[in-house]
Formats: structure tokens, sequence, C-alpha cells
């Protein structure tokens, strides 16, 4: 069998099994139906001037099967204040959910209504009715427009979207969202209509870095300040890519992309194109292995600290995770420990921050420098030392520290010294710190992120 | 009693010490005129025109007490050539030399021979006549001038310039040799002349740092020029003092004194004022405690190399050493190694280079950083290495390594990555290397050094 019939093999299982199936779509487009009737019903019975869309991938008939929440968008006229806007859109979507299964109020730029029908999520969100770019108010003001577009532009490949969202699912490179970095389904939908196929934008991967900028909307003839504007901030911010927003030239659609994850595209890319396999869909469970042993393979030290996680969303609380584990990491090599790596998560209820450490004590002496000799504050070095020496005109004397580097972490916490999250400072203060130990709910972590299968572009 | 009567009592005793007795003065004066008329003599046997002249602190009447080594400087006319001076000065120091006990021929600038005549050594040194400074040729060219300068400006000071020479040397400061960079015999009786007595110079110890520039001569109006000239290149350098050589205004006699070495005095001259002892002047041996105890208490290890001393004279030997031991700080720094500090020297026909580190292990396993991942070096580096991942755009990969520095240091010499003095290179490459322990005669040094008690400005 040649590489290509290999490859279409594999991608035939993989579309048998995220196709929605005739049985799925029916559903769908019932509930959609359902849906867009109470919807209209209310905003009659309001008396409101307001217009339902459908966005998202169910709109755009690109959801993977089994993976079909609702978005639900209440478009109000473009001359509503702002304020009119959040109180009669959160009045609507509270009184359409009324007539569904349950909901409760989000929070995102605005409040929103999450509600549940026939088992599926149904998010009910009020934005402008825009007719372009030049309308956006909000945030989520452009996902009808979005929507539009794919519908527009997609001419069939909805599948050919399906295979590359799935692949990005099981690289681990799917969503813009804060803590992951990856492809929004926006931009896994640019790309195929960019590209043509799953397959071409796979065999693109080296070809769109090096291109950087891909303008599907052409708004560098259309627009071409504005967009070379968009150009030159993203460039300064050293993005990976620059996809102007076809429907905004403000815009770059792969502004939360990181490195990381277009290097794990990157790689895997390659990968699938020489070996093809389910695989790189529908990963499975990575070899664990004993992290005890990794520790004593690698001659390092583990030290985790175990919190409280408050009552925080991943969004928020993961980015405050890292800071606080960079925090560590700047702190502690001030104290002469080497952190190899850090790791968080949020695992049973609890947070936790792993550090990868060259040695568990340090020698209980430091060299402390002091001032030049002949000053002021040379003389009062000199006093208030008990052996004083000289390198040059300064001043050098011993000092004692403490060794442990579980002490010391507690004393750079008790000192305020350690730069962590704002809303974790309290919870970290409290954690529980443990050396070369976590709890067994923690050992397949601790043990990932040590081998650094975790992150391994070639797992 | 006062302080200055205790001061006063202290410098009594020591010049008990120090000041030669009337049998050892009239055994002196005996052994000069002597020396000259043999001098006299054999110059006249020879038929040269030479004048001899007697040099250094006999000359000047400013040694120690059992310290009177001879100089005798044997001037040519300055018409004579170089080679000549170089060939009749060796010649007419040798013949002198065979009417004295014993003699060898020893290398400075120029070849002279070293006697000793009734105990004492004598250096016939050939030079030329100079008058002035701008007559002079070769380095010691100087010391007639010197000579005749301290004679006519001391005016009976110097059991002054005995105590503070006496100082000096009980403080580990006295001696402009590269390998001390403490104070020359010139430069004392200098300070002496300037200051007015010895207690004086110790009182402006602060005030002359910071004056910066000392012109006993009164170069900077006498040859502005030149004098500001030198001024300006030693201050560039940053010496802490600038001493314009009363008989040459483009010299600084304080050139080779360094800032380690100003510092001592600096303290100690406020320790003995404040609490005058004869200890300053003749130290006790420091007390010797235990090196390993010393590593035991600060958690540190000491690192020893110990090899076969080359065939050189310390000028040469020992800043070999020192490059040799910076260049170890560096390499093993860059290997995880933190060195605190470092001690070299030579002992019964061996050289030592120590070295205190941090840690006798470092872990088995360092993340060794890669290129860009979408370059060609980083998709070999890919390929390359095991287990790959990214921060930023950045590959990174763990690699294995020796963990015990003994390994390490003999890896680093085996690949010739130390920067070792060129002299000593073949010497350190086959040296022993020892981990927490010195043989018996290096015991006393490991712990002086370990303890920092060498250097202790407070010792």
């Amino acid at each position: 069998m040649s590489l290509d019939d290999a490859i279409e093999t594999v991608l035939q299982k993989v579309l048998q099994r995220i196709r929605p199936t005739e049985e799925e779509r029916a559903f769908v487009e019932g509930l959609m139906r359902e849906l867009e009737g109470i919807a209209r019903d209310t905003i009659e019975s309001l008396d409101l001037d307001v217009k339902p869309y459908f966005v998202g991938s169910l709109a755009k008939d690109t959801y993977l099967a089994g993976d079909h929440d609702v978005d639900l968008f209440l478009a109000f006229p473009l001359d509503t204040p702002l304020e009119e806007l959040r109180e009669r859109g959160l009045e609507l979507g509270r009184a359409i959910a009324e007539r569904l299964d349950s909901h409760e109020v989000a929070y995102a730029e605005h409040p929103y209504v999450r509600a549940t029908y026939r088992g599926v999520k149904v998010d009910l969100v009020p934005c402008y009715d825009v007719k372009s770019w030049r309308d956006v108010r909000t945030a989520v003001d452009r996902s009808i427009l979005h929507t539009k577009w794919v519908l527009d532009n997609l001419r069939g490949k909805n599948d050919e979207v399906r295979l590359l969202k799935r692949f990005l699912k099981g690289i681990n490179a799917y969503g813009s969202e804060i803590y992951v970095r990856g492809f929004s389904g926006y931009l896994a939908e640019i790309l195929v209509i960019r590209y043509g196929s799953f397959l071409k934008v796979l065999e693109s991967a080296d070809f769109m870095l090096r291109q950087k900028v891909i303008d599907p909307g052409n708004w560098l003839k259309r627009e071409h300040e504005v967009a070379m504007k968009t150009v030159g901030r993203e460039a300064e911010a050293d993005r990976p890519l620059i996809v102007i927003d076809p429907v905004d030239p403000r815009r770059n659609v792969a502004a939360n992309l990181s490195w990381e994850k277009y290097g794990i595209f990157y790689f895997k890319s390659t990968q699938l194109l020489e070996n093809p396999s389910e695989e790189f869909f529908f990963p499975m469970n990575r070899k664990i292995g004993n992290y005890l042993s990794e520790l004593r393979r690698k001659g390092t030290h583990l030290v985790a600290l175990l919190f409280e996680a408050p009552e925080l969303v991943d969004d928020v609380l993961l980015p405050q995770l890292e800071r606080s584990a960079r925090g560590f990491e700047r702190a502690l090599s001030r104290e002469g420990f080497n952190v190899l790596g850090w790791n968080v998560g949020r695992k049973s209820g609890k947070a936790f921050i792993m550090l990868e450490v060259d040695r568990r004590e340090r020698e209980r002496v430091t060299i402390k420098p002091g001032p030049e000799f002949f000053t002021e504050r040379g003389r009062d070095f000199y006093l208030k030392n008990e052996r004083v020496w000289l390198v040059g005109k300064r001043l050098f004397a011993e000092k004692n520290v403490m060794d442990d580097i579980v002490e010391v972490i507690s004393e750079l916490l008790e000192k305020n010294q350690v730069a962590t999250g704002k809303s974790i400072r309290e919870n970290i203060r409290n954690a529980e710190i443990t050396l070369d130990y976590v709890p067994k709910e923690l050992e397949d972590e601790a043990y990932l992120f040590l081998s650094r299968e975790k992150w391994n572009l070639k797992g």
C-alpha cells in the first residue's frame, strides 16, 4: 500500500468516528429549529427588536460527532445603548431559558445565560447585530460575521475542518484559551479554506510559517493602512502566524497561538504525513512510569506545593499558577537552587505547583558580597561580620543560611519574597510542601512532568 | 594608662626588637667599608671606570635588626653601551665575588652576581651612573637616586621607617613583588617622610586614599605634563594610591600596591591605633583548626589539585596558578558547580590549587537548549534527541552528564576546556585530584583557606 493510500485509509477511519451520523444531524437540526422557535416567541412576547442567530461550529456544520453545544446569539439593533443591551439581553436570555431544562448566569465580557436543553448545553449570548467590522462594539459581535464568512466560503470542505480540529485535539493544540494558546476552531476553518484540504494544511506547516501573513479577506488591498497596522503590531509581538481576520482587518485570528503549540503542529504534521496513524487523532494514554525512578535516574529532586484551589475558572487560575511557578524559579535561583522545570495544574479540587530542582540541600554558608571597604557602609560591614576579607576593593563575608530547600521555600514565602499570582497568594502561603513525594492522585502527573513526556514532541 | 601611652609603650617594645644594636651596626659598617675596599681594588685592577654605591635599606640605615643584606651597585658611565655594561658588569661582579666566600649568577633584567660574605648576602649589581631620571636606562638605575633622595630627606626618622616596615610585615602587606602586591620599602620611606612619623602614616590611612595623589618631589609643578600623564595613566588603572616617584615623574611608586593589601593596611591601622599591641608587628601563628570540621560546618566541599611545581620563581609560578584557579572557577560554573573561593600556593616542592565548591555531585541530567525549531539545525536537534520539547520557539532536550565533580574536572582537562597558566598546563593535566582530603602537609593551609582566616581582616 502506498503512503498516499495509507493516509487516505487513516483519514476515512477517523472520519467515521468524527462525522455526525444522519441521526445526530437530524437531532441537532430539530433542536435548532425548536430553539429558534422558542427564541422568536419569547422575543415577540417581550416586544423586543432582536434577531436570533446560531453561530459556532453547529451553525457552520463543522462540529465533531457528539460535540454539539449550541451557541444562540441574540442580536440587538446597533442603536441600543450598551447598558440596555446588557440588561435586556440577560432578561431575554433568562426568559428563553425558563422554557428550557435548567440554566445559570455566566460571565464573560458581559453576563450571559448558560442553559441545558435535552441534554445539550445552550449558550444564550446578547450581542449587537453588526453588518461590518466598523460596527463591532463587544468581543462577541464578530461571531455572526465569522459564521457568515465560513458558510459563504467553505464550499463543502466541512469534513476537512473536522479532520483538522480532531488532529489539533489529538496533539493537544486545539483551543485559543489563554491556558492552551492553540488553534481556535475559526482558525482551523480559515486554514482549510485557504489551503484547500486537511492534508494541504499539514503540508503547508513550514511554508505558512515562512510566509507568516495570511490574508483570506484580501484586506491588504481593500484596507491597506488598517491591515498594515495589524501586521506591524503582530509582527512586533513576534507571533508565529498573522492571519488577518477576513471579517475585521484589525484583528489577528492567530493572536493567541503560541510558538509551542505551533511547534507541536509543525512536527506532528510531518510525522502524520510520513507515518500515518489514527493515534495522532485519538492518542492512547501516554505510557506512565514511576516518578521516583525518574528522580533517581536524573539525580534531581521534586518539590510540590499543594493547596486548596480557589473558586476561579481555569482561564484565571492557570495563568496565576504559571506566574507563581516562574516566581519560585527566580526566587530559588537567587538562593542557589537551580529549577530545571516546573509544572502546574488542578487535580481533584487541589491546585499544585511542581518544581524540579537540582538538589535538596545547598551549602550552609554562602559568600556575602559587601560594599567597598573605604565607605561608611564598608566600615559597618566590617564591624558587623565575623570574618571579613577583600577581593579588590570590595569586602566579603560569610553568611550562614538554611540549607534545606523546603525550609528555604517556607522562609521565602514568610518574607514575601516570591512573586506569586495575586489571587492565590494566601493559598500558596498555606500550601503543603512536599519533597520527592506527591500524593497518589498526582503520581502520574509527576511522572509525565519529570520525564518531560508531557511536552515531548516525539511522544 | 592613656591610649597614647599604651601606644608609646608598644612602639618602644617593638623598637627594642627591630632597631639594630650598636654591635650589629658596627659589624654592618665594618662589612660595608671592607666590601667597598674590595670593590675599589678590583675595579682598579681591571682598569674600569666604575663607581661602587651602596643602595637599599642598609645604605639608608632603615634595615631591621638581623635583616642586613648588602646591595652593592656597580655604576658604569652613561656612555657605556648596554652590551658592554652587561658583560663587563658581570665580569666585575665575579671578580669581586672571587674574593668573598661564595657566589652564583642570578637573573633579573640583567644578570648579576649574588655572593655571601661573612654570613651576609651580597648582591653585586651593574647599573648606569645616572644623575637624573632622564638618564635612567635599566630598571635598577633608579636605586642610586632613591638612596640619595631618602638620605637627603629622612632627617633622622629612621626608626619610624623601621616601625612601618615591621608593621607591614606583621600584617602581611610588605613587599611589592607580584605575588605580594604590598608596600615596598621605598614606599614606606616616602610615606614616613611625607606624613612625619609611623603613627601619622597610620592615621592618614583614610585621608591618603581620598587624596589619592602624593607628590613629594613636587613634580606636578616642576614637570607638569609628564607628571599629569603618570597621574592619568595610573588613575585609569584604578590604583589605590598614586605616589609620583620623587626621583622620576614617570613612575608611580605604588603601582604594584593592590586594593586588598591597602585594605588590610587600612583596617589594621585603625585597629592598632585603637587597641595597640605588639601582635600587629609580630603576629602569633593563626589558630589552626581542622579543615574537615570546617567543611562539615559550612556544608561545602574541597577539591585539591596537586602537582609537581615546575622550576619557576614564585613571581612567575604564582600568577600562573592564580590564572588557572580562575579558569577552573569559570569552567566549573559553566558545568553547574559554584566555586565559593580558591587558594593556590607551593609547599614542599608541590604546587597546589584548592577550590571550595558547593557540592560534590550535580544532577545527572541537564537541560540542553537547542536551536529554533523551524530551522535546519532545529530538525537535526529534533531527530537526534530522545525527548524534545519547546519553550517559545526554542527546542530543549535532556542531556546525560557525569555527576561527580572529580570526573567533571578530569573531563574538562582532557577536553582542554580549562583556561590554565601556559607553563603549568601539562603539570595540571597530570595533577592528582582529591576531594575533601589533602595530604598532611597541606592540612593547615586547607583550614586557613576554608575558614577564610588566611585573609580575615579581623584575624
